[in-house]
């Protein structure tokens, strides 16, 4: 029996994104519906490398299906300057729930990449305005890619403004979406202004204030991954519609962990989370909303949905490379 | 770069089980000294489907090597009838711990075996009898296999005793060993009066008895594996030096898990850990030493240990086949 082996470039060719983010979706459900199990992240520190290790098991039952699987991913700053190898790598594992074998082993990288601008992607079908024509994005790394194939799926987007310190990452952005959209190089302000707004950078002090931003602006807050990090400024996420995706990641590590340690913000401020709006628990925006924010720390169901949606397009298409890995 | 994917086969191929005893006891000694990092097995449990999903992350410093990586490992016992699989299944990523390259994946489940095996002869070579010449093993499923491969690498053991309900293991197990030992089928008492004895049974209550075992007999209690389930007779592991693996494993699920429960065994049943015994802050076998028993529950460190020998062969003999998952 074979496992399915699906490199980078296979992960990118089998991720439709319309079936990504209907199914990040349904995880998200499923997470709110207790049809889903994800133990804590399991760290493995290891300071003498300045990195670390975490696992992300999960499975999730979405009724329609279920995945079972891992993520193994690490953080290791120093990698593009001692190594040429990227400070975050993958490797995922996607299980048959029914018997456990290994179906596929997949890039974890390009799938985190993936199912990170899926969630922003949900969380914005469900708190921008829904006549939303302008993205703007601060950051123009490779998270930036997903952001705007993700939620351009979810809204009618036209007009992109992208914003970044890197002249070269900017120009490489515009020149990548160009066709597509009217895209163009704008100061934080510019991004901000946009119906929506995706923040992908690894600063660790705020660089968005409740100035930079439009009257109805939701901004996807996507950077923040560790203690003592944030991106937009404590005055907005206290004035905002605050939606986040999980509680115990996100004050350990997300948008909110620095306030919410200071004290600064408490649960009172947090409107609610990402399942609690897509299974209509919670109203998403409503008439009177102005800004809204959604935290995103990335969950291990995130994964798993993504591994599901890549391995079954891949299946069906004879993509990807077989291997005997277990001879069972 | 390459990842280097190692089946089952590959696994058998690239273990030579010499340098697997010794790294698998460096592993002993560095979760003993604080230089391994072994979080908690996180559990999914999937009841629909008799089934669970464990990972086992772990990373150790051995001093002269150092190895991170992740198992990812179920239980099925309905594999066997339902989907002609294996009851357990495990999948290795094996990463490089300076950057987190994943520098190989490979078949957990072979892997799993040979470092059970392999740490059964730590601890016969440091509670068996010097001049042990006999093995018995209780259970002749594929675990028995690499028990006397391993045990044989410590003691000059020319004997064998194999006991099983199952006459056709039990055949089996003797046509693939008669030509390197004097190996015969016998009662678990025959088994259980050689010098060392392997217990490798998925039994639930204890089928070794303070009468089956001779008077200094080792005794490798390898089978328990979960709560409730038990291979030796309480009066057996009350009388005689006990060393366990790690203690909240085999307390949760390992040999002595029943009677510490019941309140029948405690802590000062338990002589000490294997760690304890390979890095001599206690001694192992003595002249005044009766039976010994060592309950092995098979921890994250062993798998990482493994393979890292197994890669490190694989390597150097150009063994495997060679992937770019990451396309980095």
């Amino acid at each position: 029996m074979d496992t399915l082996l699906l490199n980078k470039d296979d992960v990118h060719e089998n991720t439709p994104m319309a079936e990504l983010i209907s199914a990040i979706e349904d995880a998200f459900a499923a997470y709110e519906t207790g049809d889903a199990q994800m133990p804590a992240k399991s760290y493995i520190d290891l300071p003498q490398y300045n990195g670390d290790f975490r696992s992300m098991p999960a499975y999730l039952d979405a009724g329609d299906w279920d995945a079972a699987g891992i993520k193994w991913v690490n953080v290791h700053p120093d990698n593009p300057d001692n190594f040429d190898l990227p400070t975050v790598m993958g490797t995922m594992v996607y299980s048959d729930p029914e018997n456990a074998y290994p179906l596929a082993i997949m890039d974890g990288t390009e799938l985190t990449m993936k199912r990170t601008g899926a969630a922003a992607a949900v969380a914005t079908d469900h708190l921008a305005v829904e006549d939303a024509t302008s993205f703007g994005v601060v950051g123009a790394g490779v998270q930036a890619y997903t952001q705007l194939e993700a939620i351009s799926q979810v809204r009618d987007i036209e007009e992109v403004v992208v914003s970044d310190v890197d002249d070269e990452a900017v120009e490489e952005y515009v020149d990548f979406f160009s066709g597509r959209f009217d895209v163009r190089a704008g100061s934080i302000s510019e991004a901000g202004h946009c119906d929506v707004l995706s923040t992908v950078t690894p600063v660790e002090d705020p660089i968005v204030s409740a100035d930079d931003l439009g009257e109805h602006t939701h901004v996807n807050a996507m950077g923040a991954d560790a203690e003592g990090k944030h991106e937009i400024a404590d005055e907005v996420l206290l004035d905002c519609k605050l939606v986040i995706d999980d509680h115990a990641q996100t004050t350990h590590s997300g948008e909110i962990n620095v306030p919410y340690h200071e004290g600064v913000l408490d649960d009172d401020d947090i409107y609610g989370e990402i399942g609690e709006i897509v299974t209509d628990a919670k109203e998403g925006r409503t008439a009177d909303d102005g800004v809204s924010v959604f935290d995103s720390t990335g969950l291990a169901i995130q994964d798993v949905a993504a591994a599901h949606v890549v391995y079954e397009h891949a299946d069906e298409h004879d993509n990807g490379y077989e291997f005997d890995l277990l001879g069972v």
